[in-house]
């Protein structure tokens, strides 16, 4: 594959429909080094998948069956509201897992959308019996081609934006953000792969030496919660080996890293999008004196509208 | 006065403590024109107000009494942060209107604090009688040249970050912000100074030709209720007339804005934060068809605290 030149095409292909994030050169939050933080969970539908969503509907012709897609509450969002502005209809799938926020979110992109009892496994295989029956097109959360080259998109953007760091500090799920970022820098940059200790399934492939089935649960579940890591991610991560670290974080360091967001820098995110920079706050990850570390914060699709819990009119 | 000059210079004094917050160029908001909004919200303490105190403390000799400011909320926890940071004593006085969280953030920045029956200027009696009697320096919230100048570096700080706006929107409470923007542009930028119907003391000040004390009330009020606008301000904008409009916005366009903030950014702010865009949103300024608009947000010290309100572990 040629990554890097597939991420350019699709970061010109994709430019006029998704918000370019901000970057926030900060100190604090316990750490006694400055990091760069994109603020990614401000991209359209609070998560950086609008990116993969618009790379694959912009990058083949859509049948008459329209897109189908399985996700844990972000992906769907983010591909309703694709279809929305590009014309097209939606079959989105989520478990029930995915909260009453992302479903309601998903609801509001126009989405025909189906709760799936259980995880996103089981939302899975519903979109893709729907796909052979109509013909649909599949929009995969994170295993496709596609997918990850629409992802990658972020890392060009935080290159253009002035990007200085050594290492970048990465939520997994699935692993398609993360096949961007390793897609586009091939091994150029330090990558650090954070997954709660609850659903660590690149972890887990990593230790065994093939993608295998974990259990998920945990915080950061409905977004990170993938039961096996995507192929392509595992392979990027197979590959660049000298420059990729898996580690773990347990979730009450989530939880941690959520409060002084918000407490320090009044961002409120998703645990997912803590998920990162608790690797750092917990000093699961520790950088050499001089090493320079960026943290991308991915979602910001918490459990229940904040402005409905603090009774804000809407 | 020498305005850019002393802002240029409270600029280079006050850098090493201040958060440099970014900027975020977007769409959106159901306005059919692209806008520029600083997210000042993510200042030390979640709002502008640590410049003025920050500028304050570093510009003169704080005396062995230290200082004592009175405060909505949000300039008592700015100074209260500055204070620790420095190593100097604060008393800071809030009226009972600031409310638990502000008051909760006063406290955790290890101020010296007394909560008054009242509004702010019952906290700013007090707060006088105290700078009598002990020889403390006041640090006003919005009515010293050091304040302003101090506020003023929001904009010299923009600028740098390439500012390419014709006209700006700015909330309005005491008048300190919107001085600072008036002293860094000198009439240079159209400024849009923008109110609260239940507190606006500018808008009165202007009709009737001198600072006039008006009743405060709704949801910015421990933000934006001063009773009378800041004699600098009410002179800076007599001055500049031909490019300051000033105006004002219902509650409920508040809290709207609010809700559009978060709903589409994932922006959480209080409603002083959401004022200035509410002239926007609301359709109470209209922009020419090439005129290149941009929104300051203010301030982030929402009510509750969102977390604990949304049930996340601290």
């Amino acid at each position: 594959m040629h990554w890097t030149q597939d991420i350019r095409a699709a970061d010109t292909r994709i430019r006029p429909y998704i918000q370019r994030t901000p970057i926030l050169e900060t100190t604090g939050f316990g750490l006694d080094y400055p990091i760069s933080l994109k603020l990614e969970h401000m991209q359209h539908t609070g998560s950086f998948k609008a990116r993969g969503a618009f790379n694959t509907l912009l990058g083949g012709s859509v049948p008459d069956a329209g897109l189908v897609a399985a996700s844990g509450g972000n992906h769907g969002a983010a591909v309703a509201y694709a279809a929305k502005r590009l014309g097209v209809r939606a079959r989105v799938y989520v478990p029930e897992m995915a909260g009453p926020a992302k479903i309601a979110l998903i609801r509001a992109c126009g989405a025909d959308l189906e709760v799936v009892p259980g995880a996103y496994a089981n939302a899975l295989e519903q979109a893709q019996a729907y796909e052979q029956q109509t013909g649909a097109m599949q929009v995969h959360a994170y295993d496709a081609a596609a997918t990850v080259i629409g992802q990658g998109t972020c890392f060009a953007e935080w290159d253009a934006q002035g990007l200085e760091a050594d290492t970048l500090l990465i939520a997994v799920g699935g692993g398609g953000l993360i096949a961007g970022a390793m897609a586009w820098y091939g091994g150029s940059k330090k990558i650090v792969a954070v997954e709660p200790e609850t659903s660590s399934a690149l972890n887990a492939a990593l230790a065994v030496g093939r993608p295998v089935d974990v259990e998920v649960s945990g915080v950061a579940a409905n977004a990170l919660g993938a039961r096996r890591i995507g192929t392509l991610c595992y392979e990027l991560a197979q590959g660049q080996s000298d420059t990729v670290t898996s580690l773990t974080v347990s979730d009450e360091a989530i939880s941690a890293a959520q409060n002084k967001l918000w407490k320090e820098r009044r961002l409120l995110v998703e645990p997912a999008g803590a998920t990162a920079l608790a690797a750092l706050t917990s000093g699961a990850y520790q950088p050499a004196p001089d090493e320079r570390v960026a943290v991308l914060l991915c979602g910001g699709n918490i459990a229940t509208d904040p402005l409905e819990a603090l009774n804000v009119p809407s």
